[in-house]
């Protein structure tokens, strides 16, 4: 099936008339089609009691794969109309991080039903995952993996994953462990498929193995998988024993993830679910956006206070006036665009604190270029349209000279503060993507009004 | 190795150090123990001259890997010290996807010499693949795949990626096509080590196979990834037949690069190249900042233009003055949000145009209580701060009022504009990032000033 030929809207009108028809086999045969993340998008589509019948239309394995694709609220409802022994399937199908996943949304008390229904061993493994800090390695990380012995040949190591293969997510990157489960090497299905059954795993595995620590940042761990091409990722304990692997797709979700809450925290903001657009209420909305709002429109009282503190000299010359609102955004915009290229060069690690200098100087000279540029063709374009055009009487030539001299100078300076704010936010451990745009423009705000004021101030002896 | 234990400088003052001691087998065993990624960022520290003799150090497959990470100037400046046969090994170990990468950024010089140095079947291949549009699906895809019938055996299956698998990039995805090479099916090396030998593949092939085709928009390709949690994704022609593949590693790098894309057109910023932030230069940077720097500046004449408009009432008032920055400033944050996370919604697919309707209602109510949220504390604010504590005479409850005011309509205003924008912007066909901040603070800018005059004007009768 092609992605575009029909959508998942056409689709479910096809499954909802089938429905009325009670049809229920031919639904059956036609969700054997369909992969279980378009089945569950079509649930959407779908009442709470319709979705519980059509799920108990799904194939075992299929209902738990589209199980894990539903969102939270949906799952919610389901484990609430779940028998024991429905719940108790679905759980046995779901992979150990998925079920930590789903536990982590749901109520107390559903929690609860989800561990009776799970078996000792699973529940002390689902335990243990929950004690993760949400941003770690841990949180992301799977306990089931496959490992091999170093003196296994390939035939073992094939019987091994035979064998036990099934519930793994992947099996394609197997972990080789001493008896003490440290990691020691690891290797590939691929190899393993190259090599002849009898040779001996300890003389081809890689024994230079990149792995994080259960502690550190998913960020960066997902960050390996872009850097390294990695299909699985291995995770230890402070004891350097192999608990879990991180698999490229939730490396991928992470890396989403972390770039949807980038871009948000560029815009001011404060991201507080997970949940898609459409889904999140008015209020919801509102909390995550009015507090950045509200502390910026504060922090604009300094360019009040400015404004103030020259306010005899604009009204001697209120020309000067029609001229800030162009002179703040271009300062902004400068600063925007090097601040938006410093935070993510610093989430893609391409610069780091070392490199302050390089950057700054580097910003400093692109500012001095763009603002050359920007004056050149602002004093052109203040005399040909502002003044003979518009007829703006008020405008001398050197009243043009100050607007033209503020543009170079507040480029240079919006450049200079828009790359170091980022660095010196990182280096102090905070996020980088909070100095972005809106709060660079209010400080570049008041850095124009003050070279424009002052510059106006040296040069028209106002 | 854990990826925090040594810095790559530190590995690079080591081997330096061998190699000036010209300790050469040592840096051959060194190598050994080192990812080719870190091979190539070590090779950064290193002389052009003295990279060309680390390189001759690296076993051959490694020798591949490597060259693919470094940057292109640096493989360039390697082919041409490379002799015919360096070039043919090195090539013959590249996978096609990556050769083809390599020679899009090479001189034409030596695109002919890497060409002339491959057989005639990967010269095809090539040549092919360098015909698809930079931005479709095909110009991602590599050649190299493992096809089987759907009447092979298991058994026949291994023998089959045994024999040809050491030369595809990715064996774990298994593709089954007809006769005329169309894709009818598709099984994982999973499936096959769970099935006995002598089991037929089109028993339990999956037939429902998510697909996309040479011509579709690589971006859409790599979200399915993200999706689907596929390894890899078969791209199919005109005709339906299966032609390459695209695996989760260039996925990963279309979805990176796209973010990186979308966070500097979102902040005015036009992409020139995909070289990391320290390897562009100042004339570089200024060519890729200039362009909308400049438009927005002359877009601002506008803004300029208003407040001429009301110049007199300005003078007659001048404290109304002193607030401009704050009231623009707010617009353009409530209008960045509201853009932004649209922008984001319709990349990821969770929004399109048909819900352009909800989408604005939603805003429009999130900026009604954002705005009210805003307007409360400014009165208050502007009341005891501003006047009473800055002492401004000038500030009467009616100014103030009018300050609340023009906070509560240009924060719906700016919210249902920064939704908009981007929604007409993709049914367009454009690109709705350029819609962001930037660009909606300078339509935010004069929307909030009109408000705030025209308040002004009807309540102070100014």
């Amino acid at each position: 099936m092609n992605i575009e030929e029909k959508t998942i809207e056409e689709i479910a009108q096809e499954i909802l008339s089938l429905y009325r028809d009670k049809k229920y086999i031919e639904i059956k045969k036609e969700f054997e089609e369909i992969n279980p993340t378009d089945v569950a998008l079509i649930f959407g589509e779908f009442s709470e009691e319709q979705r519980i019948l059509l799920f108990r239309l799904l194939p075992k394995e299929a209902a738990a794969d589209t199980f894990v694709e539903l969102d939270s609220e949906t799952q919610e409802a389901m484990i609430r109309a779940f028998s024991d022994t429905e719940l108790r399937e679905v759980i046995d199908e779901l992979y150990l991080d998925d079920t930590v996943d789903i536990i982590e949304e749901m109520p107390a008390t559903i929690v609860k039903r989800i561990l009776k229904n799970t078996d000792s061993q699973t529940r002390a493994s689902i335990n243990t995952l929950l004690k993760y800090p949400e941003d770690s390695a841990g949180s992301i990380m799977t306990p089931e993996f496959v490992d091999l012995k170093e003196n296994s040949t390939v035939e073992d190591a094939f019987k091994r994953i035979r064998r036990t293969g099934v519930d793994k997510e992947t099996i394609y990157t197997c972990y080789v462990t001493d008896s003490s489960r440290h990691l020691i090497g690891v290797t590939t299905v691929k190899e393993l498929l190259l090599h002849d059954y009898d040779d001996i795993i300890q003389d081809f595995m890689e024994t230079n193995v990149i792995y994080v620590n259960t502690h550190d940042d998913k960020e960066e761990a997902a960050r390996l998988f872009g850097k390294y091409d990695f299909l699985a990722l291995p995770v230890v304990d402070m004891e350097q024993r192999l608990v879990g692997i991180i698999t490229v797709d939730d490396a991928i979700d992470v890396l989403e993830e972390e770039n949807t809450e980038d871009i948000h925290k560029m815009n001011a903001i404060v991201r507080t679910t997970e949940k898609p657009y459409l889904k999140i209420g008015v209020f919801e909305t509102w909390k995550s956006r009015i507090p950045w709002l509200m502390f910026l429109m504060i922090s604009a009282t300094f360019t009040g206070m400015i404004i103030n503190a020259f306010e005899d000299k604009l009204s001697a010359m209120i020309i000067l006036t029609s001229f800030i609102p162009m002179l703040m955004g271009t300062g902004g915009n400068s600063g925007g665009q090097s601040s938006s290229t410093i935070i993510r060069a610093l989430s893609l690690n391409e610069v780091d604190f070392k490199d302050i200098f390089k950057i700054v100087w580097k910003e400093i000279r692109v500012g001095f270029v763009c603002g050359l540029s920007l004056a050149a063709v602002s004093f052109v374009k203040v005399l040909l349209v502002d003044k003979l055009l518009l007829g703006q009487e008020d405008i001398t030539f050197l009243v043009d000279l100050v607007i033209s001299l503020t543009l170079v100078v507040e480029t240079v300076f919006a450049k200079a503060v828009g790359c170091v704010l980022p660095i010196i936010a990182k280096k102090m451990k905070f996020d980088p993507a909070v100095m972005a745009s809106p709060l660079i423009t209010t400080i570049t705000d008041a850095i124009s009004l003050l070279i424009y004021f002052g510059l106006a101030t040296a040069i028209l002896h106002i």
